[in-house]
Parts: structure tokens; sequence; C-alpha cells
């Protein structure tokens, strides 16, 4: 359900206490100066204008996460594949901006719960999530800089979904990897399935991965072996780092 | 004259020092890893091999140059033009970022001087120009940061050449406002035109605006009423920025 609905009824405080909080644990640090998120999620169906006329609404915003995005991402390529010409880090790019990707993003943060708009969530296209993600980064960029901007997309998608072998089509599966890691390393497994639906009434099915009786990584996604990929993804990643550390 | 092949002769040292001086001067601050703004400026048919195999060449910094310059240029125009729409702000953008005025940009400092190929400069097309801009601003995005990419590109492209009214086709003649500006003050004005050929042997024609027998803008253009026009524009905004002073 719409977060500002939900509140409908409270004070404007009490409003952006409940935000700022939201907010904050999405950021993974407290915002400044809240207006600029307020904005990154406003429709321009809400027909907002500020004092001196002008529409208030995400786009801009969108605009502005999306270069600070691409300039993040070409900056991350540039130092993890230094054997990469310029075609191959163009190409790598436009995957990881790529519309699809973007979206999954935006779903994964659940953006959509913050949307201020007129027009029912449920008749959105599928961009909107994307969109809002995009307009998430500009809304940082404009309230922190560019270091907080360049750091909450390495925590948030770079960390989690940048992968370069995947983007080259190197690794197949996931899945298979962990499972044939918990078998050298004499663990048991288990994969979760569980339906677990949209905000906007999308069928979603939700994977819990557990290893050795405890849940290391969940993943929801639109059919139930991309949730599992998903998920075994992100147990490998977690496993990567632990290995690193030693 | 090649500056690489000029001191052909010279130690690595005195080469270091005169290439660090001359960088220095079109930078605005000392660089810290000189190795980055060689890099800049080596064409790939320079053939040149890093130990581990990899062509050093300046194609992965014109990437990354070009990234950062277009997040810098959004986050301009998203701050100067309050009223602009996504689209708007996307297409003043392109302007900016075109290929021409990138070109234009090297050409005027002159950038094709620090070029290290085994193609004679006068064998490379208008793009280079604009290629090594680009990828100066990569090197000091590598070598320095994002703060200082941003200060450069607000000094050397912003500053100088970002008009937006001019880019909207709000402006037509530079050289009008000029001598209208000089009838209302009661002051005289001259073009002195000169021709000043190119490193690669195309004509160019300079001009010198003086203003009161004093030299108050120079530009270099390939006719003589681009390079008034652009004198011009340089003197407006030298101008522009003196009566924001008072």
């Amino acid at each position: 359900m719409n977060i500002i609905k939900k509140i409908f009824k409270k004070s404007r405080s009490q409003e952006d206490g409940i935000f700022f909080n939201a907010i904050e644990k999405i950021l993974g640090f407290p915002p400044t100066d809240l207006d600029c998120y307020r904005k990154a999620f406003t429709h321009r169906s809400s027909n907002k204008l500020s004092l001196d006329g002008n529409p208030i609404n995400y786009e801009r915003l969108e605009f502005l996460g999306d270069a600070m995005l691409s300039a993040v991402i070409a900056a991350h390529l540039f130092n993890k594949a230094p054997n990469g010409d310029e075609g191959y880090l163009t190409k790598m790019r436009s995957k990881i901006v790529s519309r699809e990707h973007l979206n999954e993003l935006g779903k994964d943060y659940k953006l959509i719960q913050f949307i201020e708009s007129k027009v029912p969530v449920q008749h959105f296209g599928e961009n909107i999530h994307g969109n809002i993600f995009e307009s998430l980064i500009g809304a940082i960029y404009l309230d922190k800089g560019f270091t907080y901007c360049e750091s909450f997309i390495q925590k948030k998608v770079i960390i989690p979904y940048v992968d370069i072998s995947r983007l080259e089509g190197k690794v197949i599966s996931y899945k298979s990897l962990v499972i044939e890691w918990c078998q050298k390393e004499k663990k048991t497994f288990h994969y979760d399935i569980f339906e677990d639906n949209a905000i906007d009434g999308q069928r979603l099915f939700g994977v819990k991965l557990s290893i050795d009786g405890k849940v290391i990584a969940k993943a929801r996604a639109t059919s139930k072996k991309k949730a599992e990929e998903k998920a075994s993804q992100r147990a490998y990643f977690a496993f990567q780092e632990k290995m690193d550390k030693k």
C-alpha cells in the first residue's frame, strides 16, 4: 500500500518522520534535504507546482540520476576490466544500466511504495520502477553530492548485482555453482519457494536459500527459476566476500 | 610541432618536466600521476603495450572522460535551468557535448601538440581533437577524482563556452551585442584579423578584439566571421563576470 496514503491523517512532522526512516533504511545514511527525495517519487500526474510555477515531479531528477549512474558505472568498469577496450566498456555498461536491469533494481528496493501519483499504481508500466530508481540516485546527488552517490551505487548496484563474468555470459548458472560448492564442502542446502505478490498485483515468487539450516540469501522474481538463480547469485557473492576476507 | 618529438633527445626527466609544465598550464593545477596524461595523448597507432600485454592508448580514457563530462554537464544544466524539463535538459546537453563542440574545445586548448602517434598529425580526421579532449577529462578523473574533474569542466568548458541563451538560439550574434554595448558606453572597438594556420596545416583565422585600445579577447576559427563571433562571445562573458562582481 502507498505509504503517503497510509499516513494521510497524520501530521506533517509524523509523516516526515516515517518517510525519513524509510528512506534512510534504503540509503544507508540519513537524508539531509527530505524534499529532494519526495520529489524523486512524485509522478507528473500529481500536477504539483513549485512557488514559481515549475512542475514538481521526478523527471528532471531521473535525467540527473541517469547521468550519475552512467558515470559511476563507467569508472567501475574502467578499473575492473583493464583488458577491456572502449567497445567492451560501452557494451558492458549498456547491460548494467539497461531498462530491464534498472526496473529489477527499483522493484527489489520496493520503491513504488513511495510513489505520489493520481494514477493508480497498477496503471503504470514496468519502467516506472527503473525511472524512480534513477530519480532516487539524482536526489542523492542533489542532497549529498557525488561521493555519497557513488557509494550508494557501489553498495546497492555494483556489489549485489554487477558481475562481469555473468554479463559476459561466462557464468551460466549460479545455482549450479552453489550446489557444486555445497557438495564439495559437505554442506546441506535447501531452496524454499513461496508466492509473494508485488504491490501492483503482479505474481512473484520468493526464494529463501538455506545452507546448513541457516538462511543465506533471499530473492524475488517473476518465475521460480529466476528467483532461485537470483538467490544463488547473492549467496555466491556473500561467500566470495567471506572468502576474500580470509 | 609534436612536443614528444621536440624533446626526443632529452632525458626522461627533462622530458617529464616539459610535459608536466605544459599539462599543468592547461589543467590549472599540478598533475600527480603524469602517466595518466601521457596515456590520454597516446594514439593506438603507437602500438604501445603495458607489462601485462594490454594496449596503451587514449581510447579507454575517452570512454571515462565522456561519462564524466556528461554527468557534470547534466548537473550544471539541472541547476541552471530549473524550468527545463527532461527533454530540454537532454537536448541542451547533446548540444554542449556534440562532436563539433568537443573538437572545437580540443583545438582551442591545442591538445594535438601532445599526441604520440605513428600516424602523421595531418592524417587524423577532425574528431581527434574532441577525442583527446575527452581522454584528458578521463585522465583528470583517474589522477585526481571527481571534484577536480568537475572544476576543470567548470573552468574550461562551462564558463568560457556554455551559454544557455545561445544554445537555445536566443542570442543570434555576440558581435552585435558587443558593438551595441560599446556604443552605449562610448567606447571604441577594433577587430584585428590575421591568418593563423593550425599545426595540421588547416587554414585558420585569428581575431583580437580591442576595446579602448586594450586587447580584451582572442579567438581562432575556420572563418573570419566565426572567429569574430567567438572573440565577441568571450569578451561578452568577461564583461558579464565583471558586471556580476560589481
